[in-house]
């Protein structure tokens, strides 16, 4: 069944997001997360906090961005949020990624990937901008655990984190970004 | 906002399902799996292969149980599928982890993660049947994959992988059954 050998081939392709390490701690400060585990928490994320969508969502549409949404970094590698690095050709990067590694599917299915992935990087539908608020308000929150995670890694200041992360998360989750708000002036402010 | 407090506690504690490890290798050997990429890794195989399952399936319900079906190893620990250890109590150490770790959110959530857990384990739904196969299919594909794998490691015969794993994986989606007695028999006829 050749259809099924390409879909076998993808999924063990894929298996490789396993060893793309984020910057990110896990809450235990273990170790650091990686990209796969990350996609599993964030669509656990959009299950757990779906009410708290700007509108009204398709919640399967929202998981399956979400559980794809990294899958280029296979090939990119993962671009640290809070790094101001030059990020020159990091997008061309990710968009040959994508065509090579959905490419692997059948057209049907690599369609569907391809253009799920482009939306979640346009963040203007309304899945997307949700999906997109979750892919930002989860770092908050680990960082929030963590005695500042990647914020004092980093070396950011409240008011980079507050501009950089509110209009993602309050365009589509405006109750999630009152909460990350808080927990980001709390650690700020401690002594 | 009460509600929203439970539920990210909920998501924070999930954190841990992280380093729960189990047996299974990554495909490129360089550590094990843990418990939370590899449920990230299911809901791939549920996106991908959803035309394999053996009857109609909803495939928002199947990915649902597929991201939660580990969650009780919190607290239980995972339980390697070809160690045939006495699991005397495991069953009862699972179903209070699903009290503990569901019931930190709101009732109404809380109910909908313990019912698709409990169906998940029956395995007797349509949905539940297809995401029973896929949780016992993707490790045969990685034990192809890495020469043996747990096979190997827990010095199994062919015979015993039919018996053990032909049942549920031919219940919920037969072609995957032809593909994975493809592949096992292709390792075990290995010089």
């Amino acid at each position: 069944m050749p259809d099924l050998d390409k879909q076998l081939a993808f999924l063990r392709e894929i298996d490789r997001l396993k060893t793309v390490v984020r910057l990110s701690p896990l809450i235990d400060r273990s170790r650091r997360e990686n990209s796969a585990e990350h996609s599993w928490h964030l669509a656990m994320y959009a299950l757990v906090l779906a009410e708290h969508a700007a509108g009204t969502i398709d919640i399967l549409r929202v998981i399956k961005m979400l559980l794809i949404h990294d899958i280029v970094e296979i090939d990119a590698g993962d671009v640290p949020f809070h790094v101001p690095a030059t990020h020159a050709g990091q997008a061309e990067r990710e968009r040959q990624a994508a065509e090579r590694l959905f490419g692997l599917l059948l057209e049907a299915q690599a369609a569907e990937f391809r253009d799920l992935w482009h939306e979640f990087e346009a963040a203007e539908s309304g899945d997307a901008k949700f999906a997109k608020a979750l892919d930002r308000f989860q770092p908050m929150l680990h960082n929030a655990a963590t005695d500042g995670g990647t914020w004092v890694e980093c070396a950011v200041t409240l008011e980079q984190v507050k501009s950089r992360c509110q209009p993602p998360i309050e365009r589509g989750a405006p109750a999630l970004w009152e909460a990350a708000a808080d927990m980001a002036e709390a650690h700020f402010r401690k002594p």
